[in-house]
């Protein structure tokens, strides 16, 4: 194993998130906040520690998928490993187990928080909070490889490691500029909401804040009301983006191009569209008679549809209190999620279509056994390979969907809290029902839960596979012993 | 397609039924109950039926996977309705969709009941609704290739449709003595059962429905307690018996042919045992505080497990009660059911132990990326397409499942009600929680969701596709328009 490259991508990842974190500096600077020097410190540690994993230059700049996962499970530990700390350091949030919880949840762009008082932290400590979001919403290390010159073909196996969606998509043959042109369109959809959010009057704090968490479809508010004291205006701007950083980002790359038509035909990006609206249709009139209004009734249960289909988990209303047909939609509109190749999370979209049409493509083989047809999506054919992953990929999710939920179930909670915490940390959402619901948080769970959790959000965001090979005893093998015994070898 | 077989196949298991029926009317001779007169002419009425869509020989008796599918979907419906007739003409259960319901629930194996007093049942009808579980078990098309001569070569399909598992394994090359095998096995399991409880001095009538509810692990009772009144020693009698009835069939044939070592070799067996083992462990650990003493906790954890994941849904105690861990415990093993092959239901171990295979390969895949691993199972290589439809299987029973919840949910039950209460049925075991616990029944329900239930047992038991292919609109085609206008015409 390549144990070079993985040293210097973590060193990398490492100094960058000490460059992001001088952001939060530059808002307690604005606010004159006294957290400025826990950030600064952290900024600095970040930086140094960087600098010298990446002092000596990788050896060997290829690497297979087996590093790339490797590389993207370590760089995400970390980030949220020194993302944590500043919270420790001001003293807003003293355990460690919860800085992590709220770290992980923020790069997850999961949003399930811990606080029970979110208005008592400071402006920096918000910032930071919700800026994780933004930088784990298209991904850290697309990020790295559209900044840091790597090597050339690998870098593939790294864009496949952290990408959700069954196949990762190139928009053009090389991936440095793919990556790129991700991050711009991401840029620029997130100043775009900033100015709409601005016009609808709300303050540039916030506008900032809540659109950066709307573009990594986080969900971290900076009001304990979440969305719900903002202007119905505001509301319908931050419904709308939510549903579109859940769309497939090549739909924009091919808009930007002028194939709207090709863009519009994409067939995940319809079913998805098809899914909210139908999930909005039935909500609205499952819940008309609880609100003054159907237009009431109609904004809000569109918010919340796009909220937890996105993956963001925002609210403008307790969703705990609505009818159970309506709460079951929700519960199963966490699982499908939003479209691969966006900042949302869940199972996806795509996935649903591949298996729907397998599902079909089986009960023919009842009808005409000989027939032998191919699955196809966007007119093109799915390879056999990628439908069989597709398949394990929803039982292993299944799988340690249940294994969580029995580890949690030790704490003598109801099943219905046991069941939707799982599914909103795994989905990478937020808010669940009952003990979890959007007016609640995470704060009474046990460390051992909490871990739980947080191992859960990491497994939704990086698509499982990446983290379940850590428990490979082959790679620990390479990655620790290997590299001590070659040293050994070499110093006789 | 060829519809004639389809009738004779349909009028032969119409004509079965009306003998079968002639068995309650001899206890309705020995307690000298009222109800013969229903079950008589029931009894008469099926015969005459039957008879009447035999008289005329099928033209063709070569059918392919299509036809038998649907000959078993019309067949098992069939078998209910005519089923459930002798209920509502005794008036013990007036209503036809619930007599429906306990007829389906009988026939599927499942054993959830709409009867509020069990005990108000006639000896006659109870043991109907029993001896519905012993046919249903072991499959009634089973029981017609033993019984009646069919043609040769394509009675697999017809076997295929029917029986429980991934892959059908022949015993041996003639199909017709392979089903008099297991209807043999079958049969002297349940006398076996029979005796052993008789031993352990239960009343001769009681151990006769108990028995013949075991062994096509029913789980419908003749006491509103259920199980809970009797003798420790027949709970254990009982417990091991659901076991035994929910191992696959084929280990009984080696072990009746002095292969033992190559029965405990079966790999879906041990997978089976070992999960029972765990299960009754942690849930003892987990409750032995609720009971006086550690052998009380073991019979109970005992009872519960062997009843759940045998899909019987017997119980000897308001398992509704115990702590959250043991329950979400009993809700997996739900979902796991029991070996391929037997008479219990749920997804089955042998589909489980090929998903696990397919998980750890797809992990090495990340690996090591170009090696190509075969999945075997008892040292036979698992073809590919068992593997696609296995995955398949599984999120269809997964998207059947979620429908079926959402339809229920219009009752504003609350969630773990509706969660468990199609988990119940659709793996045929019984009884759920809260709303449908051990000491609940669904009697409650609309009758919407009622038939939401039959459908979801029928689901079950036929395991999906032969009943989903049904939603094809050409079958129906085939089935009704192509035959009148072929009538039509060759009168012209």
């Amino acid at each position: 194993m390549n144990t070079s490259i993985i040293r210097y991508i973590l060193g990398h990842i490492i100094k960058l998130e000490g460059f992001f974190m001088l952001l939060p500096c530059v808002i307690a600077l604005i606010f004159q906040e006294k957290e400025l020097f826990s950030y600064l410190f952290m900024a600095s540690l970040c930086i140094l520690v960087g600098t010298l994993l990446t002092f000596k230059k990788a050896k060997n700049t290829v690497f297979y998928l087996k590093e790339g996962c490797i590389a993207t499970v370590l760089s995400w530990t970390m980030l949220s490993f020194f993302g944590a700390l500043p919270f420790v350091l001001t003293g807003e949030i003293p355990h460690f187990t919860d800085a992590m919880f709220e770290t992980m949840s923020g790069f997850t762009t999961t949003g399930a928080s811990i606080l029970t008082d979110i208005e008592a932290l400071s402006h920096t400590s918000l910032f930071w909070r919700s800026f994780t979001h933004w930088i784990g919403g298209m991904g850290v290390l697309v990020f790295l490889l559209a900044v840091v010159p790597l090597s050339g073909g690998s870098n593939m196996n790294l864009m496949r490691a952290e990408s959700p969606g069954p196949s990762v998509g190139k928009l053009v043959p090389k991936m440095r500029y793919t990556a790129r042109i991700l991050y711009i369109i991401y840029f620029a959809l997130t100043i775009v909401q900033i100015i709409c959010l601005l016009f609808a009057k709300m303050p540039w704090f916030d506008a900032l804040c809540i659109s950066i968490g709307t573009a990594g479809t986080g969900g971290f508010g900076i009001l304990n009301s979440s969305i719900a004291s903002y202007s119905v205006t505001a509301q319908w701007i931050i419904s709308i983006f939510m549903i579109l950083f859940s769309i497939n980002f090549n739909a924009y790359y091919l808009i930007v191009f002028g194939e709207i038509k090709k863009a519009f035909k994409m067939e995940e990006v319809r079913a998805f569209l098809l899914i909210v609206l139908v999930a909005i249709a039935l909500i609205t009139w499952d819940v008309h008679n609880m609100f003054g209004s159907l237009f009431e009734a109609v904004t809000h249960s569109t918010f919340q549809v796009a909220s937890i289909i996105s993956s963001t988990g925002f609210a403008t209303t307790d969703f705990d209190l609505w009818p159970g047909f309506s709460k079951t939609i929700l519960v199963v509109l966490m699982f499908i999620g939003a479209c691969a190749g966006s900042t949302g999370g869940g199972i996806k979209v795509s996935r649903f279509v591949i298996i729907g049409k397998s599902i079909v493509k089986e009960l023919l083989s009842y009808i005409h056994p000989k027939s032998v047809k191919q699955i196809t999506m966007d007119e093109k054919e799915v390879e056999p390979s990628v439908i069989r992953s597709v398949s394990v990929y929803m039982i292993t999710f299944m799988a340690i969907f249940v294994i969580s939920i029995l580890i949690i179930a030790f704490e003598e909670n109801d099943l219905v809290t046991n069941f939707t915490a799982v599914a909103t940390t795994m989905n990478n959402i937020g808010p669940g029902l009952s003990m979890v619901g959007p007016t609640q948080n995470f704060a009474h769970f046990t460390n051992l839960s909490k871990w739980v959790f947080i191992f859960d959000m990491l497994a939704g965001r990086l698509e499982l596979f990446p983290l379940l090979i850590m428990f490979h005893p082959t790679i620990w093998h390479d990655l620790i012993i290997k590299p001590i015994r070659n040293k050994r070898l070499s110093k006789r």
